[in-house]
């Protein structure tokens, strides 16, 4: 038998370079990923570069931006897509590592064109139910489709959350409740201000060290506002209804904004017009979170701020929760880790549980290149030459 | 566009008709699963089934004793792989669902026949290394075959620890420990017996009860050998070794003989000759296990049986450790969970950890039939109509 002949690697287009982007830009160009895949265009929201057959130098988590500047073209989607769809070593990988709705809304055209979608981006599965089901629709299982689309590091960055609820599903188990603090933020929050030993620390004084050290957002209602548990939520919600229409879950029509969420902006700071005036005003609500925090020590618990996906009900609701100390999220919980409960038929009457970072470029961008690696598999495996299949 | 052809089912032989046969074949005929497999073939240790189109009572739990009495022939396994392997809708799956020696050490033979392999069988990955190398070198990603070979559930049955493993290791993750408990039965003995609130239960006691509860191998020196437990550290450090041959561990030449084990079976009962004149004499270890215990509660710990891979010294070993109250592996643990830490580069300084249910008829198989699924993935994309690649 002849040797096989060595497999190509598969192109990679990497759109959107904040630290999530380096950090994948990062991996994809070390071992041992080099040497399944090749970085053949990156783009910021500006500029764009395509080489289909770059040299290492090219693309660097060291120069790029100096390449950018001096050689890149203005970002053209359409054409940047198109020139991705004639790869001569296609099918390709589209990475979406953005935060804008603009380039989810076309994923349908992307997997159209036989390129695989792989994102961190949780705007197109999150919000509208018309984008989500376009990206289902043109995207392997639907029938006439076999693009691919991933999304593992939407929740939880690279802890397998969603690969182990679709492995759940798949296999016939059936779900009854899914709990978890999905917020890497909100878990570093409430594991400093509600703990098993007690202790007087005010919310404002948490959520402004937070601030600090760089865990919130750079205006800090927008972790306080629940929304992106809320997005989280409606990602697992919409895959367990898809897998089991039989789940008495809504598809949630309105994505996020479908899910019942508390927001921590006290409404007496609802009304602040800028960041500087809310972080200002935090002590104002600091009462409501004593009072909160107390009476869970009472009775033995600690606050948490969670995201449960109840089967029995049928509800879907972000908001705060109490824990009994002895509970895995208030104890083993620290730091800004997640943890994700599946309460299941067969893991019953304790959960499966996962635990660990779910946020920051390294484990983002980890989720996000395992993904890839999955497209490659499923590519290369039939591109290779001595498969007697 | 005309439409896609309705993908072929799966073609799957079950060999192996205990309690994870059963439920193997549970899930495999029932939805969602059935819609994907054709259950062709079963067969225990004495007889086998084959019908390459049966109809849906030919195979079900409830029948197939009575089936394969009724209508078997005498097991063949050249005959039964000659078989599978022609199968008009191949390739097809092998599921090695006995705990033998004799059948992996036909998995090389049966890849090598595009069978593909998928098994909660230890045996093939655990002994030694030149079956265990013989095996990875007759399946994917070996550089001339394509066949798979998936065994997630030799290591926490459904739960995700070799797949998450493996994402780590694939994406260029640096693996510094890997620590865990990893047997069902030594969960539950430890965490009966060494409590944060304290207790004087009698470790013969504890064990009593795990054998009355069925947690326990018939006979109980079988779980507190380590055995087991040294298995699935093979399983976990070859993995390790073969995708970062950097790493500075052993391959384990002799497999689970390899690593260091401490036996909890004290030297005083070592020499005896039945499981009952074992079990009766049980009592005779309490006071070193009562020592222990007082040792460690001194220091605000508790004691636990597990496995420890350490990437700095290199060492692979199972053992009795004590770890703080507040450790994972204390309060969180509860039953005869498993849980394991991936301590790494990435998930520094609080690792990644899974818990759950590391044991029991119906998780065992949907570990088994989520490997199902990823070949049938495999295979099928590819077999679909309209891929454009």
């Amino acid at each position: 038998m002849a040797p096989a002949p060595q497999p190509k690697k598969t192109p990679v287009a990497l759109v959107g370079l904040g630290g999530v982007g380096v950090a994948i830009m990062q991996q994809l160009l070390s071992p041992p990923l080099a040497a399944k895949f090749r970085l053949v265009m990156i783009a910021n929201s500006k500029k764009y570069l395509y080489n289909s057959k770059p040299s290492s130098s090219d693309f660097s988590p060291s120069t790029f931006k100096e390449q950018l500047d001096s050689r890149g073209q203005a970002v053209d989607l359409p054409a940047m897509i198109g020139a991705l769809a004639t790869h001569p070593d296609g099918p390709a990988i589209f990475i979406d590592s953005t935060a804008t709705d603009t380039i989810p809304a076309l994923y349908p055209t992307i997997l159209q064109m036989n390129i695989h979608v792989v994102t961190p981006n949780k705007k197109g599965f999150s919000g509208k139910l018309s984008l989500a089901q376009a990206i289902n629709g043109a995207s392997y299982p639907s029938p006439k489709q076999g693009s691919l689309v991933y999304g593992e590091s939407t929740v939880g960055a690279g802890l397998p959350i969603l690969s182990t609820l679709k492995d759940l599903l798949e296999t016939g188990d059936e779900i009854i409740k899914i709990e978890g603090v999905f917020s890497g933020t909100l878990s570093y929050i409430f594991n400093e201000f509600s703990k098993v030993e007690g202790g007087d620390v005010k919310f404002s004084e948490v959520v402004k060290i937070a601030k600090e050290k760089g865990y919130t957002e750079p205006d800090p209602r927008d972790d306080l506002s629940g929304t992106d548990v809320a997005r989280k939520l409606t990602i697992l919600t919409r895959l367990c209804s898809t897998q089991t229409p039989s789940l008495p879950f809504s598809l949630l029509p309105e994505g996020y904004a479908s899910v019942p969420t508390s927001s921590l902006v006290p409404e007496v700071l609802q009304g602040c017009k800028s960041k500087e005036e809310y972080v200002e005003r935090l002590a104002e609500g600091d009462a409501e979170m004593d009072r909160l925090r107390e009476e869970a020590f009472k009775e033995g618990k600690v606050v948490r701020y969670v995201g449960v996906i109840d089967a029995k009900s049928g509800k879907v609701e972000a908001k705060l929760e109490k824990y009994p100390f002895d509970h895995p999220f208030a104890t083993a919980l620290k730091g800004s880790d997640n943890i994700v409960s599946f309460h299941t038929k067969r893991y019953s009457p304790r959960p499966l549980i996962i635990q660990g970072a779910g946020a920051g470029a390294d484990v983002t961008a980890m989720g996000v290149t395992s993904d890839c690696l999955k497209v490659h598999e499923r590519l290369r495996l039939k591109a290779w030459g001595s498969i007697g299949f």
